[in-house]
């Protein structure tokens, strides 16, 4: 741990040269959706720069968790969104301390779903649950399309 | 239709005012997947503005076909791609001619899975199709997601 981070006390230290504020998320995104998109641009609304962590299949495949979508097609797509100023892989579960240390991070911002999962880091930032949207997730997504899978519904065209 | 379309003959007109290009493109989006994405970035390498039809849940139905992902959901994602200038609504089967008219578009671009089905277009402007990216659609991730759901497999995390 860097421990010029503590040197200020309570106050965070911002490195000097830097006068923009940067917040750090993390997913997996393997339905890229509404929620994810939201959340990102509400992220930039109180953040200058957004830098969001992508897991790696093999650090899914750590946390029993395989996505549908490959890595690479993960984060091509959210270096397509228009709120995200940066992608990175995540690989392990001791990153996140390394990475708010590395990029001086102000905040480590999560979905509201995560309440309470990420206070450890308040000692190196702030950290930040922001409300997710209502009925929208990989997994509310992958159950709607299962259930009209198995109904007689036709399934929308592939464009 | 617009007749001033055709007293330049076979050149194409281009408000005298506009110096950049204009493509439209059409869809429904519904998984936005990383397909559509490169499709828009190829676009966007060719012309200087790209407009997005998204169709709307009655054009849908009228279609015969029913979107997981609900019509202003659609339209947020589309409009959060930074490779996408604007996005409107497809709500019925005349539209595109008109909305090449409108915008004096340069191109229509569709995926080379629609190839010649758009051709009727040339007469107003460019009709292009380009390559799409192999093995990934809407209809494939629900195929696989379905597969995934009837397989001992556990599904990936929401986030």
């Amino acid at each position: 741990m860097n421990q010029a981070l503590f040197l200020g006390g309570p106050a965070r230290l911002r490195h000097p040269a830097r006068l923009h504020s940067i917040a750090l998320t993390y997913g997996t995104y393997d339905l890229f959706h509404i929620g994810h998109v939201r959340l990102f641009e509400r992220i930039r609304q109180r953040y200058d720069r957004l830098v969001v962590a992508v897991s790696t299949d093999e650090f899914n495949a750590i946390k029993g968790k395989r996505s549908v979508v490959p890595f690479a097609d993960r984060v091509a797509m959210i270096q397509a969104c228009r709120h995200v100023d940066e992608v990175i892989a995540e690989t392990d579960w001791d990153q996140k301390a390394r990475d708010i240390t590395a990029y001086g991070a102000d905040a480590l911002v999560m979905g509201s779903d995560w309440t309470g999962h990420f206070d450890e880091f308040r000692t190196l930032c702030d950290v930040v649950y922001l409300p997710r949207t209502e009925h929208v997730s990989s997994t509310e997504l992958k159950t709607d399309i299962v259930s009209r899978a198995l109904a007689p519904t036709p399934m929308a065209h592939p464009t």
